[in-house]
């Protein structure tokens, strides 16, 4: 079933076309009467609906450059060997920081943002929040150094046990700000703990352990869930809308709500709506500017993603490289970090949480660890079927009994000796463990499962956040 | 008189040991009493002095896998055809970017920044100077958009035409920060002007192009001025080590100085010293910021270009590739913005702009001007001389009028037709006019020749600076 390499994806320039006049309007209207009562989010969308349009123009451009540089790969899952052209996330981390610069102006000149203070002579002053364009400047730092570095490692091919820290290096303008402006280190105590802890415990140091390592787990755990065409696209994207529909319960809506979140067991009741007092914010201006700023982060990065998503989907005519990875992976932490939301953004990362769990033996050496862990191609059939790690040596009697106990789970499939020794295990990653449940899919068919278990992931996040936590956590938190 | 490569510069770890107490002693200093007057200066210095043990250990260490990933040169003035290690400019950026992010809490940390506020109810309040933090944060995002640029021109080798605009892009996050903090875009006028534009001209939107331009020729005149072994690097070096002698001019020394500028022509009688209310700033806390603000850039950047050019001098085991003169070229873009002495920078780049406007008739196509204006090697005598363009049809009326009036200067050796017609022109750089003036001679003596050019510049700078302004601008100028 040998079949050639497809042609480069067609981008409709009508439809591009029709883009132009809806994103200048987005642009424009802050300026005219009457003005929103969030211009900045206008200007936000408006750019992204560009950055998306720039992407879905500049990637497959661009593509013969990065061969031309060396930065080709062949897609292993395929049965044609052309070179397809790697590392092409930097465009998209480009196009994305570029647009997050040009915003700067926008960001930090309408009239929420703009507050103004009673002098002692009575005069009221506009005053300029240098503080929050700090927190924007450094997250912009975060997001450029997670690029080179992203970047290098597709020009060097960094093995991963070395790339691990990487991030690290990333998040040190995020810390450096952070405490050069002797940013809080107070969490609130969850409510079964507070007769130990108090209500408020300030972490001190470990709080920027815990922020630096929120980037290593953000970038990290998306880099290893990557493999197939897709994948590492895919989550980003649903994260990044996940992350939105967060952001937006928090907005000044101008209509009512009124969420059944009892049905999921909180004791509140959560109505939203209203301009200024309302949303989930509850009135709090500081909750609302957290969120703005979140969503200036990740509407660009959904277009983004959007744009790239249609060249690297099934077949793949681009490879994203780790650039994308390490990119998105800080977008997201950087808004976790800055917006003040971490754990919720960790609630959606829950399909990437298991695929770590699951992986750690492979991680640290309990089993061993081929260089690729992507499902197995077989040719013949076009289907995926699930890798293995063989045994050089009988494993030993822990990793026996994890590996049993996943096995009974069906996480895994063993190929066991008649004597009972382990030979083979397929690897412990959630592609293959999708593969070992379902059986053996198409490339296209396991983006989906992925996708779908992404996006089931989000829903089990919201009800987790907005109907259980009311059990552990009282009404007022920040 | 073939020669074989040489092997890579050896480090001595007894002068990088012996180095370790003395940095360690400015970190360990600002928190010891009596606390200095300027402690950030010190952990300034404490830092720079590790950046540049870090420049020196580590740009040997990584040259091999440059090699392997594709980034490496033949060295085109030597005898010998072993591919040396390219674009290690970017260890340079890196190593000097993550330095100024690590500094970021001490600088905004010290007694002369955080200023105290009287509130309304007379309690003396520590501001935060955020703005300077923003300001800050945009240089080092600069910086870093201008590493990645660099490096992206190394690995995809940009033609020049399309490389000029470049800078322009980097500078954009300092322009939008200028922009959003509502910076001034008033200038001084000079006094013979002022009876036409008054004492103050506000340039408005030209003010933001003249900010990108600066970029963009501090930037380019470096790169241009590249070819031989160690001419980016010590360009850098002795730009930055100029600013920083200016820098110092404006800083409160505890000891009394008295400047015989009247020998230049001045009016103004310079006098500085004592604590605070002293130096060129006469008790300015804003000038001695700025010049501090500039101090921290440029300490880093003399540290990181004198470990490079350890390695990268005659004969080079290294090259600096695009990244380098992207950098340190954005680095005094920077500065001279940032702590508004752009027109006194201007005066530190007097070669480059004698090799800029030297250039014009080539960059802009009346005479022909080949990929490569290097001058040209002769391996027998291991000698350079000029290199040449050739016409291929004969110069324009216009081509033939300006090599002519350039050749009775002795600026170009021209080849000339019996009939008269130019056939040949020594190509219209720096490097080849000092072979037309001062003979042929070999790779070494020219960039020392070209060094010597530089410092002569510096202290035709100063003079211009200290001296004659004060016939256009009257003395109580920021």
């Amino acid at each position: 079933m040998a079949s050639s390499q497809p042609p480069p994806r067609p981008i409709s320039s009508t439809l591009l076309l029709a883009l132009v006049p809806i994103a200048s309007w987005f642009i424009v209207r802050p300026f005219l009467d009457p003005i929103p009562s969030l211009p900045a989010l206008y200007t936000s969308i408006g750019f992204s609906i560009f950055t998306f349009m720039a992407t879905l123009y500049l990637v497959p451009t661009l593509g013969p450059t990065f061969v031309k540089a060396h930065l080709s790969g062949r897609d292993l899952l395929k049965v044609y060997a052309t070179q397809i052209p790697e590392s092409l996330g930097l465009v998209c981390a480009s196009v994305y920081i570029l647009a997050l610069t040009l915003f700067i102006p926008f960001a930090f000149s309408d009239s929420l943002t703009i507050g103004s203070t009673r002098t002692p002579e009575g005069i009221f002053v506009s005053e300029f929040p240098h503080s929050r364009l700090s927190v924007y400047l450094s997250s912009l730092l975060s997001l450029l150094i997670a690029t080179i570095l992203g970047f290098l490692d597709d020009v060097f091919d960094i093995r991963w046990r070395h790339k691990l820290p990487i991030p690290i290096i990333a998040s040190i303008p995020l810390l450096m700000v952070y405490y050069a402006e002797r940013g809080n280190t107070h969490i609130v105590v969850p409510l079964p703990l507070r007769f130990l802890l108090g209500s408020l415990l300030n972490l001190g140091p470990l709080y920027y352990l815990y922020m630096s390592l929120l980037s290593t787990f953000a970038t990290n755990s998306i880099n290893i869930l990557a493999g197939i065409n897709g994948s590492e696209v895919s989550q980003a994207l649903i994260i990044a809308i996940s992350v939105i529909l967060n952001d937006l319960l928090y907005l000044p809506w101008p209509i009512g709500f009124h969420l059944p979140v009892h049905l999921l067991g909180s004791n509140a009741e959560v109505e939203f709506g209203g301009v200024w007092s309302a949303g989930m914010a509850y009135g709090s201006k500081e909750l609302v500017e957290r969120h703005l700023f979140s969503l200036y982060f990740m509407l660009p990065l959904v277009a983004v993603c959007s744009g790239f998503m249609y060249h690297n989907w099934y077949p793949a005519r681009v490879f994203p490289g780790d650039t994308l990875c390490y990119v998105t992976g800080m977008a997201f932490a950087v808004v976790g970090i800055q917006a003040h939301f971490s754990k919720t953004l960790l609630l959606f990362f829950l399909p990437q949480i298991f695929n770590f769990v699951l992986s750690c033996p492979q991680l640290f050496g309990l089993v061993p660890c081929p260089r690729h862990r992507v499902p197995r191609f077989d040719a013949d059939t076009n289907l995926l079927h699930p890798s293995k790690a063989i045994f050089l040596k009988p494993p030993s009697k822990l990793a026996a009994t994890v590996l049993r106990i996943l096995s009974i789970f069906k996480m895994v499939v063993l190929t066991v000796h008649p004597s009972g020794v382990i030979l083979e295990t397929t690897n412990l990653t959630i592609l293959n463990f999708f593969l070992v449940r379902l059986g053996p899919m198409n490339e296209k068919r396991l983006v989906q499962v992925l996708m779908c278990c992404q996006i089931g992931g989000s829903v089990l996040a919201f009800s987790v956040r907005y109907g259980l936590a009311g059990l552990v956590y009282d009404g007022d938190r920040r």
